[in-house]
């Protein structure tokens, strides 16, 4: 049986655009499970009340549920041992947790503030509401208000990416020949950005830029042929 | 025979302050190899000529030459692998280039504004004028300037420093329940700022403060007990 996945869902129902759940998306991916899908809006919450909490992505694996993507990742690890792993062994899920911790703080935040009033306009008209007031209210701010003046700001972002520049000058993953977890984190945040705004947040000469064509061309083009600009 | 490292010293020879040459020093007290030191100061480029570049760390072992703390840690992992490991496998010596990167791109530099000037009163008198003249070039102000109003940034340094920090509240070290190579990455910035100032770039209370001591109590004290603040 296919194990089950609640993914946050646009207006469009085929538009996946949560960056937690793509992380989650690729490492099942990655682990060569099937996955069945169920599009999700924020304000369903009753949908995901047996994970005992209200965000996705929520998986169901047989009896088990699980919530978070860290921690869904850890469980296929444990739960499909015989399959590639997503971190490489103990070191590699040590050093995982710093890319983690790292997108948290710099990657997600950033990129939030330039795509966030595109999410608004891709939304379910249900999820409209829900999302305006709790953004603002986490970012203090109007959502326009937040992402103004993006064109001006995005050199900043780029510079605050040049850890994982200069890390992709040197090879071709962040997990080293082939892609680990932490691509799948850092893939994670880009793919949320592409998947409901037009702006460009790399210049295609970046070596981030040709990264993020590797992964999208990784398991037969999984992120590249989901809807996207 | 034992490993030769050249290793930035100041006017009192024994206080040694490159925070690349601390990592080398920890990797090499990792693998448990036995080391000698010769204290070198920057304007010694003859002392080194035999490297093909300028700086430090330099070893040499047996006829083999190395330069560069990243080199050097490949090095050892290679020449030595019947010993602890430093990346714990091929994954983790992917991932730890990012915090190799991270820390050349954010917190050396970080480190630098605070502690720069108290570099140059450690400095042994011949090489002060060769600091002096590097830096302000690279900083393109005076050093007293690019330290300015330190006690009012250092918030924002310590803000810089939460992919760390967030790390580190899940597990004792950025190698996971032991150190790695990146502990010694992050370890050599703070080693070198606590061995040449007394400024406090955290606060004892910090998850990073805690680390840095279990940092300091590592290979008996080894950090602990060279000539610091």
């Amino acid at each position: 049986m296919a194990i089950r996945m609640y993914d946050l869902a646009g207006e469009e129902t085929a538009r996946r655009f949560s960056p937690f759940c793509w992380r989650s998306r690729m490492a099942l991916a990655h682990k060569g499970l099937n996955v069945e899908t169920i599009p999700w809006r924020f304000t369903e919450k009753g949908a995901i009340a047996h994970s005992g909490q209200e965000r996705v992505p929520v998986i169901e694996d047989g009896g088990r549920v699980l919530a978070d993507s860290w921690a869904i990742a850890n469980y296929l690890e444990e739960a499909y041992p015989g399959r590639s792993s997503l971190f490489g062994g103990p070191a590699g899920h040590a050093m995982a947790r710093f890319f983690n911790s790292w997108a948290e703080i710099v990657l997600i935040p950033g990129i939030a503030s330039f795509v966030a009033a595109d999410i608004l306009r891709h939304l379910d008209p249900r999820d409209r509401d829900y999302f305006r007031q709790t953004r603002e209210k986490r970012f203090g701010m109007s959502v326009d208000d937040f992402c103004a003046s993006r064109e001006t700001r995005v050199s900043g972002f780029r510079q605050s990416l040049e850890p994982l520049r200069q890390t992709l000058q040197a090879q071709p993953f962040f997990g080293g020949e082939t892609p680990l977890y932490p691509d799948y984190i850092v893939f994670g945040g880009f793919q949320w950005a592409r998947a409901i705004s037009p702006f460009a947040l790399l210049e295609n000469a970046d070596p981030i830029a040709k990264w993020r064509e590797r992964m999208l061309d990784a398991f037969d083009g999984l992120a590249r042929n989901s809807p996207a600009y």
